[in-house]
């Protein structure tokens, strides 16, 4: 049998990969008078004279929802609402497992963004967060912003800022590595969707001052006409020399690329081009946009990819639930830039001086170390830039 | 300590009365690879070929939403979506305790019609039922009427239906106890919100010829004028002698008494006006509308009461989670008349000729036959009727 069909085996077994627990007893009538009726009058009556004890009596405190419409899941594209759930599931169990967090997973049959907005808004009162996942660019990028704005809980959209987050952190080391400083290095990012947008806004703000951002029609510079109209405030914050061409072209003397793409669009020629000491994140999956020996045979000094058999996985794992566990943790309104940061430094900073080497740029997506760290630091981050309502 | 303030210690120290739990491995870079990426793919390519694989692959064929708008909360009234949450969980650790199902309690920011139905039809996808709670009259019923119309999945509005079962099963052994026939008897409903009518409108189907319902404006009757556009259909297939007056007019005698509305409107001499071996219900809940003994002084031969300190407990914890244990089972698209009678006969057939008394018409709530007998008659029921999709 091979991997796919084990896969799928495995989900028949299970038959949905994760389940409700009871955390209160339900076995006599004494139970019942307490967790049910007459008993259960008494939280709901604290709720409705003081809201906030919603996350004191209700487990709101540690509820996400993890919601898609089915419209961009994995690479497989827009598979609709039902198909995406398997997606969902996982990630509510990894929630479960990394953080200890209880999350739910919800589809919306519906690719409206209204729709999708007003659906999520209206139930933002059953949780403690909201993960968005799998929605396509750029519908993505104005649901996040408009929920951001609407919801008193934090908004996150997971293919965005944790990629982005892990990316920062990956890049962080590697230049630490390499000894270059960021606000000094170019950074080329293949592909202008939901990742490589939300990668380029983090690793901006992170200092670096030369990054140029590549899609199916070249470079994009401040100037030219754009299908997506996202892509117009994109280029105007990136490319500053006004770089033109395709990949090929742009790759020259780059110290860092980012590719979010598909399969092939690098050779270990365009590595060669690159600047000395050059980083390669391929993150394409499960089959990156260049194998990490084609990179190395090219000149790159550090390569990352998304997957577990090679060194330097950039998983959003070692992000997403560190991040809502200190969201949850400070009882945060906003995940804002200032914990997206605190995450980054908090990943990078597991690897220590010692270990920090060519194949080990970022910590396994499975050290323990990595939540707690991530959840101290986005709490922290939480309460020094005002969004932490709890102590 | 008194029992509220145990109940609320007890809310706090729980902090959320259920969790979730993992149902697949997540240890390893092997159970990430299997129940995550890249594994996860096929479940999802198999769901997008067949969409009601999505009842195989992951947890739907198990999932039931429990829904409220927070605008009708036990006998609190509309104390808002969040305050509603301790009874949503509570409900959904019921359906867990009693049912193995897995329930997830959602609240809705708006008491808008248009925006609920919306909101939940939207979510359909996600769930294998949606037990809509504590909604107020008369929304509950063209929310209900039109999400059944919209959704594939069975909705069901407990406070009506759930509670108009157990009434059915306490009329039928409370009958069977007396010797008296359905279709030869008069029955005064006190009560024409949303569980009075949903009561009037099962016990009509399952025979009952004289209904009489009572609202605060007294006897209500064909041609009359009412504020609750819901009671023109109302009366229309009510009260056929025309009776008109108060509650102390109409109830003489009656040979049912059926009250689900707030203590005090029943007294021991109106009691006496009944016919001979008459059966009072009174619901409401904590207090009573008659206190059983002051029922018996009147005269009354059987009682029934929201409380489980008294005998005949009529309690909607002996419906529900057998009801959608049955529906799951079946895949039932909906939850038809027929699937409501058969789990009224179910709940009834569990007191034995041998039993049955006046303080036990009904089986007890903890009972673990009941779920049994109920989800495999309504599971039946929906394959006798046809909207059985899974054998």
């Amino acid at each position: 049998m091979d991997k796919k069909e084990f896969a799928l085996k495995k989900h028949y077994e299970w038959a949905g990969k994760i389940r409700i627990a009871a955390n209160a007893p339900a076995k006599t009538k004494a139970d019942l008078a307490v967790a049910y009726t007459p008993g259960v009058a008494e939280p709901c009556l604290a709720i409705q004279k003081d809201p906030s004890l919603s996350y004191k009596l209700t487990n709101r405190h540690n509820t996400v929802a993890v919601i898609t419409d089915g419209s961009a899941v994995l690479g497989l594209g827009d598979i609709g609402p039902e198909a995406g759930m398997p997606v969902m599931e996982g990630k509510c169990l990894l929630f479960k497992a990394f953080a200890d967090i209880d999350a739910f997973p919800l589809c919306i049959r519906s690719k409206d963004t209204d729709e999708i907005v007003k659906t999520v808004s209206l139930l933002a009162g059953s949780f403690g967060g909201i993960n968005l996942e799998d929605i396509s660019a750029p519908r993505c990028f104005e649901i996040e912003r408009r929920l951001r704005e609407i919801c008193d809980i934090p908004v996150f959209h997971d293919d965005q800022h944790g990629t982005a987050v892990v990316v920062g952190a990956a890049l962080t080391n590697a230049l630490r590595l390499v000894k270059k400083e960021i606000n000094k290095v170019k950074i080329v990012i293949n592909g202008a969707g939901a990742a490589g947008c939300a990668i380029g806004a983090h690793i901006a703000a992170m200092g670096c001052k030369n990054i140029i951002y590549v899609d199916r029609f070249g470079a994009l510079a401040d100037g030219d006409s754009f299908e997506n109209p996202a892509h117009y405030a994109v280029a105007k914050c990136s490319n500053p020399n006004k770089e033109r061409g395709e990949l090929s072209d742009v790759i020259c003397g780059a110290d860092v690329f980012v590719c979010v793409s598909a399969p092939g669009v690098l050779s270990e020629k365009m590595v060669g081009t690159m600047n000395k000491d050059a980083v390669v994140f391929a993150m394409a999956n499960p089959t990156p946009e260049i194998m990490p020996e084609e990179a190395k045979r090219g000149g790159a000094r550090v390569v990352g990819t998304g997957r577990s058999d090679f060194a330097n996985q950039i998983n959003n794992v070692l992000a997403f639930p560190g991040i809502f566990r200190g969201a949850l943790d400070a009882r945060a309104s906003d995940i804002n830039d200032a914990m997206k940061f605190a995450a980054t430094k908090a990943i990078a900073d597991i690897v220590s001086d010692d270990e920090i080497c060519e194949d080990y740029i970022l910590p396994d997506p499975l050290d323990e170390r990595v939540v707690k760290a991530v959840a101290r630091a986005v709490a922290q981050a939480a309460r020094d830039s005002g969004v932490a309502i709890s102590e």
